[in-house]
């Protein structure tokens, strides 16, 4: 794809970047929300890069957010608008400075623009991040070596009549319906393939990529989906029926849902983004065309990360039943 | 408390009704939602009741809905329009005709006014209505024979600042905060008398009574209290921590929590009502100083309508594991 | 595989028998407990045999249950004793007339012979029985006609040192670890394809099939995994810690075991049989090299069963939260 | 009970110590594992306590920890070897030097002997002990002054036909019957105050104390129910039907068992001891006639331990749905 640089397949769903040359990385640096106390990290992203001669660019936010400044050191980078802009003049790398909800973001920039994405975590642990604050200079340095892996992540996307989210109708963690304006439960009707699964009465309903299984689905009683998994998970959330449970399914079906209540609009939504609906929408969510591309720079453990995040290896409460 | 009537106490909040001798019993009809297939039941209690001489008053919502027939049968009865004038003139039981929600509703009429409420189901068993359509005229003999027992039911009372649901603020189920304009989750600082229980972070929290143990709260993972036990309980709605589990505490206990998110409003129910809250409200729950008395009629087992409702007797799943 | 029948590759593991002209279909019926209430349809699944001619064998069970009675109907019959002979001798389809259990035990005899297997159920309406003990005639038929369509199931194949359950050392449904002799809980270390996933610290440990999905993982949290999904399930039992939730993983992993505790000796199953080990033993589950076959003749949806197994469509509470 | 020391009670079982004049205090010490890495505390406590002239006694447990040793500190104290000599020669306080596994142990000593236990927590946080390794000094002087007040926890009592358990019937955190041969779900007839509450087909049963709610039951989907409540929970384990939930009970009723499944032989458990039973056993469950008295020192919020000992305070996942 770029000058001496190429993938190599391996299984389940990672890519080798195996550096064969010299070549000038070109590289996006994106961030939604920069505070006093992050800029010292951008900071250092921007100065390794420099020091190894990247060409640069920023994500509008980051201009903007210099804007009253006059920082001379984002004076003269390209700054990149939107998904049009990039996609006629495309990076090689796009750096995500924050925590996982900003990667989240960055994928509405991306899209179907085949640019790996690599999560330089400013805040908690995340899942999708996989650099540490204090480990910029040597991330930089594996990228430009081409010392990585890619882990290649199903998106959903979603369609509705009227339509909602117009171009940005897709999500890397879950779709949800959501009751809205009062007490009641919606009822949802279900469909897989055409054919009808179930009538949800519920407070809501996730459906989840294998990478939003370790979110909001989880919360509402969802299973783990290892990564490498092809698989959508359906949860209901506070079903009435206690016999209803989130199903696994590959994710190559179709899925149709209808929509009742007693409140007039519901809520819809993909990531963090949402839009209300009425039971006049049809909504459908299938796997999108494309994948987004992680950059998994220290070939960390899933299962590490996950037993990080969910303190598996802590002892919550006494030994009593030992 | 009526001429020729007298409580007495029993284990577990129980009392006996015991006929002592004949007396005119005074009886308000109460519903809500008369449909053509619900009326001939309506008539029927009508008919009962006045085949034993009783006194019969209809709420207004009977009232309006046979306003445009100049039905002959209610012209002459005995109006109710709200809790003041029911104060004022007691009857001495109450008969819901609906469902479990009609019962809910009859609360807001009878409050803390000491009128037995006797539920006569017009739909699926519910598990506060405790007579069967289709045994009216029984229920309506036991009634006046005095042949009933009485559980008192505890109230939640609801207090916040700025006043929200004014004279209207309990609940025989729950009360329940919830996010509502978009994803995020909200975080609920809960106090138990003063002291710090915990910041919830979900997408809301449930304060139940014993009598709602079978409804929201269970529906997200709260365990069902049996009738007697003089309990509350703390439930959250798909919390964000795994560890968070539903708390079962005393009902004498008082409980305050402020609320914060990403939106400017969030919803706050009683039972069926609801109303918009900010982060500037402050909440709190504590148990009413009075009680809802239930008529048991049938001296229904509560084990008995538990394992019913919630078919514990079926075999769900085939038998592999046995 | 006979003659006059083809396979055809559909999507999603299935194939269609398609009937091309005539032939003498050979048929084994299983069963493992005859009862004086069963025997009516085990004569009826007979009588259709014979009447389209089929080549008719029993396995050993059946011949036993008659022994005493020189039943006469039985006595010319070819008697299966065991998977060798079967393997020398195959047929064309297995009947397990009895309900899951007994298909589960047919697993055994059948193995990586490739018959497929058609349940008639006997029992309660099950997972992987499709025909109702009252539509014999009908299924017969319809095997004869070539009219149905198999679902090709994985198998869990387990490994030990030292060796367990000899050559019966495969599951349909699950395989799963348990403490046994005291109240203790048991550490169960988990790797994944060689890398550590997690030290469980519970009651026990299943790794359920797909098809064992609605079965006890379900009783302990586990997901539903729709027909057709390449996955494992690992559901912890009882685990002490909260955060730790079931995982589903690719089906094509290698995963092991070593089991510590207070107890000697440790529980391990697979479907319905069971062996004692100890911390000593080293266990591996991956999948089998096999798959087993099941006849579906009414292409009954499998939603439609799960709805009916779990009662989705049932409203078990009272509708108050509507 | 003591010169110069008595309760006064407050509210929630609670009473309070107040010093009113010199006394000797005399005090059990109570361990069942000593090791070289608890010993330094063990001499810790005995120094603490001679240093303000307290008599002092050891459990037969203590004593054989140093038998071998001719432990020239250990050798003059009185050796408390049962329930029988505690009772005619009781103490003012029993010191647990372990876990909450000790002071579990302990209470087979004490029974209903009234002596208040104050745990000494020689590993991680316990829920029952309240005093850390590293404040045994301040501890000491506390109890010395009277100034800690006491919680009275409710203990269940056993009782069988045949014989199980002796006199070593009750327990403070829960009973148990559990499989335990083989693959099978055990069937348990539970009653209610001899009414029929529910036939539970299952992997096993708890009954849980409040003290117990944070054991076992929670792992197996019981609510956390707070201290004061006067509350039993049955938890069904790995039931069957999922509509089978956990039951809040009144500790006052009387709750009695039968068993049956495919095994010969079930688990009993009280806390950590264990018996072996047959479907010919009966078994019953009530509170038992005296509390265990537990020594808060520090008057440790309750609510503060949950939250330390479940990791409430802790952002388990990223913040993504935030």
């Amino acid at each position: 794809m770029f000058d001496g640089v190429e993938y190599e397949s391996e299984k389940r769903d990672r890519f080798i970047f195996s550096h064969q040359s010299k070549f000038q990385m070109k590289v996006l640096l994106y961030a939604n929300r920069l505070t006093p106390r992050n800029e010292p990290f951008f900071f250092e992203v921007l100065d390794s890069l420099k020091k190894i001669h990247a060409e640069i660019g920023v994500y509008k936010d980051i201009k903007d957010h210099f804007s009253e400044r006059n920082e001379k050191q984002i004076e003269d980078l390209e700054v990149i608008y939107d998904y049009y802009q990039l996609k006629e003049n495309p990076y090689q790398f796009l750096l995500s400075l924050g925590g996982d909800g900003t990667i989240l973001n960055s994928t509405l920039l991306v899209r179907d623009i085949d640019i790996p994405i690599l999560g330089i975590n400013l805040g908690t642990l995340g899942y999708l991040s996989s650099v540490e604050k204090n480990k910029i200079k040597e991330a930089i340095e594996s990228l430009s070596k081409g010392a990585f892996s890619i882990d290649e992540r199903t998106m959903l996307q979603f369609n509705s009549t009227p339509v909602l989210f117009r171009e940005e109708n897709f999500a890397l963690n879950d779709f949800s319906i959501h009751k809205r304006d009062n007490s009641s439960m919606i009822t949802v009707h279900t469909y897989i393939n055409g054919e009808f699964l179930n009538t949800y009465w519920a407070d809501g309903l996730i459906v989840s990529t294998q990478t939003g299984s370790t979110g909001y689905s989880l919360s509402c009683g969802g299973p783990i989906v290892a990564v490498g998994c092809k698989n959508f998970i359906i949860t209901p959330v506070a079903p009435h029926n206690l016999n209803v449970r989130p199903v696994v399914l590959s994710e190559d079906v179709s899925l149709t849902f209808k929509v009742e209540g007693r409140g007039d609009k519901f809520l819809c939504t993909l990531d963090s983004r949402h839009a209300l609906i009425t039971s006049e929408h049809e909504l459908a969510i299938r796997k999108a065309d494309f994948k987004i591309k992680l950059i998994d720079l220290e070939k960390m453990s899933y299962f590490k990360t996950l037993r990080n995040k969910l303190m598996w290896g802590e002892d919550l409460r006494n030994k009593l039943r030992q």
